[in-house]
């Protein structure tokens, strides 16, 4: 239904800010604002001045005298209600977008919203299908709706995760930028996998595809980039490059994996939130950098709509996703309040090794892998070590055993005397249920040490890539990594952060295929 | 040569913030704080404290009784001076890292910098092989330069461009911020080549890898993601989904394209700005937010630091890359001005079209490609209305003909009645020298108009992926496209904007591939 006597192209319009002192105003050039404005609490005074509104009907309750519609166009979780005439009403239906002109008005106390609009005038902007909308007002399980991507993120709590990402980009830009780091932007076509973390993607083209039958010889010629190319699945070793140029660097950068993983924290493609710091040689000052970042971030949270809002969704009704929400309010606050708390643990691996010996010799506690130096640290330890000694929040555990961690990692500062084997200059930062938030290290910086460290790595891992074995320490694509210590090489260190992790423990979602609007994850991609 | 008195687990520190009230102060655990704070002009006065300044050898002379060491760190242009002993330089040498305690001292009227450090011991932080290090004191063209991507961000200018690049991307995120846009990270990896801007990569996984000799059956089941994926072109197909859910959305992401092209202004890889606006029906209101963000980014960028050393670049000795500055310092504030101008001219591509061939009938302008309707703008064009029109500004050219545009570009608001064919409603904005710097337009958001004209825009063009033809219009890997439509579709419409391109522009330099830190182009792929 189109109201004849409003038309879009000199729409009736008027904003929240000049309702005080002017009834009724009537300011054409204006955009509607976001409904933030409209439906925030404590709601502005509505003065029942003429405003207009842009968003999508929520829901629409037809009475034989009046129709009830609740509008919501993503700017806000709660919707605004709009009281329409049956005429009004008509066509109206979930997912139409529409466009009303009405007097916004306070509410009696004790009414469930403490505003309404009373529409003047309705317009729908573009039609819905609405008998095959896939989004339905009864419940669909999380899993259905990944299958829409496109769709999911107009639900009220899918909207709001995405505000939530961007209000945490926007304030890590601020926080990096008060503190003199430059932001960088590492590429993602790169020659080498970084620490061999991973399966790696690679990249070719139709323009220089590869022959995947001619192993060498002609096939140099016929690749894009000469030769092979692959996604990045680090930028610690660009960010080391640009530390030595401006000190202090980040970057929040697309990071890609591909291995078979189907876990609630892994996806194909996420993003990763890296940082590294020129003149610097020991990792409690890098520790020092991500704990604060990180209460800034809850600092933030803690005091924004955003926040309240995650809060809100869980005692809310109208929120469909439930498994969205097996976090309570209480449990997601306590989480907050665990970042929060003054002073994170900081421990080292050894003494959390014997940490969890203790709980299962003394305390009875069970693990499905033993707690044992060589093995490293599984998720159920991590978890333990997050839940009993960061009393629920983050916990620092540092300097792991050497023969797990990556070849760049230089020796701890202070080498305890333990029969297991040496450790290096790196932490984790663990929490409850997320496990493994961050990991960083010292960066071996003396040339002779690394080049022994990169000899000694190969020699451990029996999967060299290209199978050249020993030999790729010599590799053209690492060498330029091994110029940096060559000229003019400075201690330095960094860390690199899981950033849609982050999301999922800030938000209390339980998957991480949620907080990614497009995720990627083996054998799914879709749109 | 290292200071046996000074270690690095204790080191005398002191930074310019305490200087004031605390002479020779000793404040132990603060790092040093980047030269910038001490090399600014005006300098904060030098009162002759002691502070701890970390950075590189960019020159040292060495006299009988003295030496003067230039040293810099990547925060500022301007280099810091510190006259040592003889002692205390032996062993320095260009590209070595050091600490340096001293005496930070104001210097007589007249000497060409406003302070200088008087060193009280030096520490060498890192070995450098100077014999062998390939960044030299002497000219080095940009060309020999780019072969070490990994050091040439060490120079005082290449420094700076990363400093730019930082800059203006924090600002981008407070001025989207402040506009209640939100950033997105939408996806990398996808099914679409969007609107068949160019050569896509392709993204395999030797943990999935595709067989090419086996184009389906099993094929399916060896691909990672199940059917073939590639590197994103552009992110407006996704923004359009979350410009639905959210209103206002923006995203700097990655963005690939595998054209064999060489020119100064194309890379293989390049970050593209992009945003979309629901409940927007008009370019006008598009191109408002274009030079409403284009000019805060110029009013930011003349009143920085940034800007300054933009221009003292251009006259200084100590900037070694000439070509850098094949732009005068007086160019290059015109082109910023020309930013700020009140208002950009606003014109159709008709009009473009006939001043074009006015040009060349009345004023004699000569052009490699006579301006037709048909063919489209060159970039001679281009650079000749933005010279002519835009006063060396930009310009924006709105109305393209349909047939040279996307398939989602909808019918001009106003169709004029030329005999030369349809035009559609969207625009570009045209900068002298880089040219096309803008594209957008509104969006078909008619669910029958968009699937005609995507069967017209097939049929149209001859090469078509996977050599499905026209059956590509029904093809599942657009289908989300059309369902943004059937399901509550609302008027709206976007840009993007060539983000490493803008810095080009903002910076003065000739080649793209200097802007980038680590650029990809056709065979090239270094690091």
């Amino acid at each position: 239904m189109v109201e004849e006597r409003i038309t879009r192209s000199s729409p009736l319009r008027s904003t929240l800010a000049d309702l005080p002192g002017l009834p009724g105003c009537i300011t054409p050039p204006r955009p509607a604002p976001p409904l933030a404005y409209i439906t925030s609490t404590p709601p502005p005074e509505p003065t029942g001045n003429t405003i207009s509104v842009n968003g999508f009907i929520r829901s629409v309750r037809k009475q034989k005298k009046h129709a009830f519609a609740s509008i919501g166009d993503g700017s806000t979780l709660s919707p605004l209600q709009a009281l329409l005439s049956p005429e009004q009403a008509e066509g109206l239906s979930t997912g139409i977008a529409v466009n009303i002109q009405g007097r916004h008005v306070a509410c009696p106390p004790g009414k469930e919203q403490a505003s309404e609009l009373h529409a003047l005038a309705v317009e729908i902007l573009g039609d819905n299908d609405a008998t095959n909308y896939p989004i339905q007002k009864k419940y669909q399980t999380t899993e259905f709706l990944r299958t829409l991507p496109h769709l999911r993120t107009r639900l009220p709590f899918n909207s709001l995760l995405l505000r939530l990402r961007s209000q945490v980009i926007a304030q890590l830009t601020t926080f990096f930028a008060s503190r003199d780091f430059v932001q960088t932007h590492p590429p993602i076509i790169t020659s080498n996998d970084c620490e061999g973390a991973g399966e790696v993607f690679t990249v070719t083209s139709s323009a220089g595809q590869a022959a995947p039958s001619d192993p060498d010889g002609e096939e140099a010629q016929q690749h894009f980039f000469r030769n092979p190319k692959y996604l990045t699945v680090s930028s610690q070793l660009h960010l080391e490059a640009l530390a030595q140029s401006v000190g202090k660097v980040w970057t929040l950068s697309p990071t890609f994996r591909a291995d078979r993983s189907h876990t609630p924290r892994h996806l194909s493609e996420f993003y990763m939130l890296e940082a590294e710091l020129a003149f610097t040689s020991d990792v409690d000052s890098l520790m020092d950098v991500v704990e604060d970042m990180l209460k800034d971030l809850a600092r933030g949270l803690v005091s924004s709509r955003t926040g309240k809002e995650l809060l809100q969704a869980r005692s809310s009704d109208w929120i469909q996703n439930e498994e969205l929400g097996v976090l309570s309010a209480a449990d997601l606050q306590a989480r907050w309040d665990g970042l929060l708390a003054s002073e994170w643990p900081r421990m080292k691996y050894t003494i959390a090794i014997a940490k969890l010996k203790e709980a299962v010799e003394i305390d009875g506690a069970s693990f499905d892998v033993a707690p044992i130096f060589s093995s490293g640290l599984h998720a159920q330890h991590e978890h333990y070590l997050a839940k009993t000694f960061g009393n629920g929040g983050p916990v620092f555990v540092t300097d792991y055993p050497q023969e797990l961690k990556a070849f760049y990692m230089p020796p701890s500062a202070e080498q305890e005397a333990v029969a297991d084997g040496p450790t290096v200059a790196c932490f984790d930062l663990l929490v409850p249920d997320v496990c493994e938030l961050v990991g960083g290290s010292v960066r071996e910086h003396r040339t002779s040490e690394l080049l022994k460290a990169m000899e000694k790595h190969e020699q451990l891992n029996d999967v060299v890539r290209d199978g050249k074995g020993k030999d790729a320490v010599e590799d053209a694509s690492l060498q330029w990594y091994v110029d940096l210590r060559r000229y003019g090489s400075v201690p330095h260190g960094g860390f690199g952060l899981g950033f849609d992790r982050l999301l999922l423990y800030l938000s209390g979602v339980t998957n991480i295929r949620e907080v990614v609007t497009f995720p990627r994850w083996p054998g799914r991609c879709d749109c």
